[in-house]
């Protein structure tokens, strides 16, 4: 379930755009910090609206999770100033994409993971996603037809791990002041070309400075994508 | 999806024993380590079964898991004496129950943990689990109407802990040589009532001295147990 309400289907807004219109007694527009595709997992999304009736934020949030599918919760809600909005005023998001390079992908995992067989290079791989940080033209990493003005956008971290049980799964950290449209998981489909040694870590460079998405690896499944935090 | 073959519905002993039919061209009968329950999840569970053909154990794993829905995966194979048998060949089996116990439970954790409202005494806790360990006589902790001959079992640990990000889900590890019914499900109710304070620790050697169910507390959910692994 992706977050943007489309004109059919199930979508994170229009459940919170739903169930505050029951709350709320009235039509409310929901504003977020960050469309997630559907099969993009949300950790931290943060999402602004007004309401007509006066409700303490506590309140909110607990007449929301009453009203909510149990596979969407609020965590937190507090009052914000009236020109608050959550994707102009972010000063920082930060994205996990996880990657599971194992023979059998377990059970638990298979809807939270890109399943990449055999070995990945992770040396490789955290050398050229160190290349990332800064600001740069991410133009190479944004969907075709989009229409953004600016391409630039600044990494803080962008970074190789591991974690999950037996150090099963490959991690991607990355934290920025904005990403382009499936920047993040571009960015994960040319980081695993470079760590199945298909190319070399210096091969990132290249496909930054060409600013031609035709360049970069492919985009990497939506599974694997979480937004962990927006900080403002 | 519990373990057992049923008459009707789905089973993981079911959903094996068709693959398997289906790779050997005759019936096959598995025999698994411990029935689960629905509901509850195995990341370690042991079967063993006799094929007609002749067939590597390493063809035989992945013959299965391309046979197999993505829900149900078999880690390993390995060949055994034909007079193996996974239950009474077990030296000890591991359980983990997991207890979420903020107020608004992650949607990735809901099908996971059992939901406590309000604090628990880990402490507490911890030391009436701790008195579990040693060989005792469990019958208080088995379902009703259930027919073993004999209801003494060995734990070798006992113990709460805590996981999960930012200590979230409270978890209580067992292992021993042996379970009776429900045994888990019905120890970690008589915990959470001493963790909530209605009882104190001590009350935990009471409820085992009974031999009656009825002295217990109530069967924990079937969610947050997971059958970890069984060893030989």
């Amino acid at each position: 379930v992706g977050w943007q309400r489309q004109t059919s289907g199930v979508s994170i807004q229009g459940l919170l755009e739903d169930a505050l219109g029951r709350l709320d007694e009235a039509a409310v527009t929901v504003h977020g910090a960050g469309r997630t595709d559907a099969g993009v997992h949300a950790l931290g999304q943060v999402a602004a609206f007004s309401l007509t009736r006066t409700i303490a934020a506590s309140g909110v949030a607990r007449a929301l999770n009453a009203r909510l599918p149990e596979s969407v919760r609020v965590l937190d809600a507090e009052e914000v100033p009236a020109d608050f909005h959550p994707r102009f005023a972010a000063r920082s998001k930060t994205y996990r994409y996880r990657i599971w390079t194992g023979e059998v992908v377990s059970p638990f995992e298979r809807r939270y993971v890109w399943h990449v067989g055999g070995a990945l290079d992770l040396a490789a791989m955290d050398a050229a996603a160190r290349m990332l940080e800064g600001r740069h033209d991410f133009a190479a990493f944004q969907s075709v037809g989009t229409d953004t003005t600016s391409t630039e956008r600044t990494l803080f971290e962008s970074a190789i791990g591991r974690s999950g049980m037996a150090d099963s799964v490959i991690t991607y950290d990355v934290s920025g002041d904005g990403f382009l449209r499936h920047m993040v998981r571009a960015i994960v489909g040319t980081l695993v070309d470079i760590g199945r040694g298909h190319r070399p870590p210096e091969w990132m460079r290249e496909v930054l400075a060409s600013r031609n998405r035709a360049a970069a690896g492919p985009t990497a499944p939506a599974a694997g994508l979480f937004l962990v935090r927006v900080e403002y």
